[in-house]
């Protein structure tokens, strides 16, 4: 194995993007002004005035439609919990995030599996779906999509919110890299389409301030938000105040914009130098180039094993995480890479180090 | 209504004794020291610097049997998740913490209750409970008991732990105020008598630290815990690592214990204050004498209407919960008050809006 493992596997940043100072002092300000509401009890939305600042950000909420969560993942936990049973049927992308695939197969709901598209979910194979039956949610991931790392088109987003709207199911918007575009601004959410009020959607700040902090969010219908605030409530009191506090001090400050900017160049560095090892020594790997977020998502050929790849990976000192993990089934000749935990200048050893273990274990020469 | 509302409602310390300075400090010597840890995803036993530090604290664990979570009550809701199903038959106390109660309610769980004596949960009603059919779980608040400001005696925790093993229950032993006894050491836990892995202890730093901090644990066998993290990492990834990273910082600098010295001394001249207006002011009052924590337990007159003097009480500017939220049946003429929110300069004038509202309410008169 040459040198220390390079891991294309986990969607989160490496620590040298971490911006550890800016925290370390938002800190301080937030317990010197804001030590009250920080440490004590808060209700079920957490921190009101990080519900404020996300209402405005969004630009088109009132705070009542926002609650404050610890981080997103929970948050999906939750509304699944509250909007689903066992036999409902729930739209899942393909491929699709591998947390939430299992919160939703533990919940025993039947999955109806949509593929995506270099412009996100397809929108034919969700209508034949509508057609055969009654959905009570889709799951979609709208922006720089974890693992496809495509971003869904303004056009479909009004598309799927007319068919929410219409066949009368919720549309659960999963938004932790709207933020994180390469180029240009984030395209409308589909929350801010829905004037059915089907759209629930769901982000984070782990990929705009740090994974740590746990702060996530869920905003929609001011009904369904006010059900959900109940609910954690009774399960954990108030989300994290003193970490809310501190990411509010935060947003108020202009850090998490000058963060943002910072981690978009980052990760825009990163994403292009895996793009480019790619395409010189892995070229038939097929991917859609990413526009934004954390990850790639590349298919090999047909055939190709990528979880005996990934064996074969790790002992040449490089890890993904194999296709079928993000699938309901297949996925076997795919695998996702997360450029954001790599820095620029190890992603073509790290791509060398893929195309050489897929060399060693076509030629039947495992290591 | 004379000056602002006195709350003996909340479970939660006056703003006036969070340790704000300190915790201003610690934070800024964890995100300079620790910052890669608070900052990035965690497992599901969150901070492993602070299992360590809890399994010490303890004295007889070792690290792999603790879990630090977001506060204790979600831990129970884990728990309970976790070991429970439908129908199973569940010991609770009477009173008991009513988050608890309500969230074993949601579980569809079967509740058997026992009753509290002075000293704890009464033994012989638990062992007519087990003859009449196999309990799963026994919910145990062992000291400073919420609402009944009761401690469960040294003997009495020798023996469930001793039916525990011999009827093969599990205890959840639910201990937020351990650290608080306003004389001597806390008692042994049960977890630390418990020979055949049927305990799992739960605690947090909501009342030695902060409660918006959020950092609670649970402890016991080493697997259950084990599996437990699996599920929370599913959940959430990992509970809050920067708090909890404050929170170790806290810990290891020895301004934890500084502060439960401090917090102690303020919460017994709280308490002394409250039972010393209560002799004086309202003599039919029964109560045992708190010994630790936040709350004291009030029993009026046969026939009181708690909820009806609560809503009396109210407009006469002080409030406190009435009895039957603590209670699957009954309670209607108990009430629990909390002295931790009430200085002990307000706790007379408090006492008296209630013997107030009490006089108004049974001579026919109410406000």
């Amino acid at each position: 194995m040459a040198g220390d493992t390079i891991s294309f596997a986990r969607g989160a940043p490496s620590a040298d993007i971490l911006p550890h100072e800016q925290v370390r002092e938002a800190a301080s300000r937030a317990l010197a002004s804001d030590w009250e509401t920080a440490l004590s009890y808060g209700v079920g939305i957490g921190h009101p005035g990080l519900c404020r600042w996300v209402a405005e950000r969004h630009g088109h909420l009132d705070a009542d439609q926002v609650m404050i969560t610890n981080g997103s993942l929970e948050a999906g936990a939750m509304l699944f919990g509250h909007l689903l049973g066992p036999g409902d049927r729930v739209v899942v992308e393909q491929p699709t995030y591998d947390r939430t695939l299992l919160l939703l197969q533990q919940l025993g709901v039947e999955l109806v599996p949509v593929r995506l598209e270099a412009d996100g979910l397809d929108v034919g194979q969700l209508e034949a779906a509508l057609s055969e039956g009654p959905v009570k949610l889709a799951h979609v991931i709208a922006n720089a999509h974890n693992p496809a790392g495509c971003t869904l088109s303004t056009e479909k987003r009004h598309r799927l919110v007319e068919l929410a709207a219409e066949h009368d199911f919720w549309i659960f918007e999963d938004d932790p890299y709207r933020e994180l575009p390469f180029e240009g601004e984030p395209l409308q959410t589909m929350l801010s389409l829905d004037e059915g009020g089907k759209v629930v959607h769901a982000s984070s700040f782990s990929k705009t301030v740090s994974p740590g902090v746990r702060v996530g969010y869920l905003a929609g219908p001011a009904e369904e938000i006010g059900k959900l605030a109940k609910k954690a409530n009774e399960t954990y009191i108030s989300p994290n105040m003193l970490a809310e506090s501190i990411v509010l001090e935060l947003c108020r400050s202009g850090e998490l914009d000058r963060n943002i900017e910072f981690v978009k160049g980052e990760l825009k560095a990163r994403c292009d130098a895996l793009v480019a090892a790619l395409r010189e020594q892995l070229p038939e790997a097929e991917f859609v180039v990413p526009d934004g977020g954390y990850f790639l998502w590349l298919d090999l050929a047909e055939g190709t094993d990528t979880p005996a790849l990934l064996a074969e990976a790790k002992s040449e000192g490089v890890s993904f995480v194999a296709g079928p993990d993000f699938m309901i089934e297949g996925g076997g000749n795919s695998l996702r890479l997360s450029f954001a935990p790599v820095p620029a200048d190890r992603a073509a050893e790290g791509v060398s180090r893929i195309a050489g273990a897929l060399e060693r274990m076509r030629s039947g020469s495992p290591a």
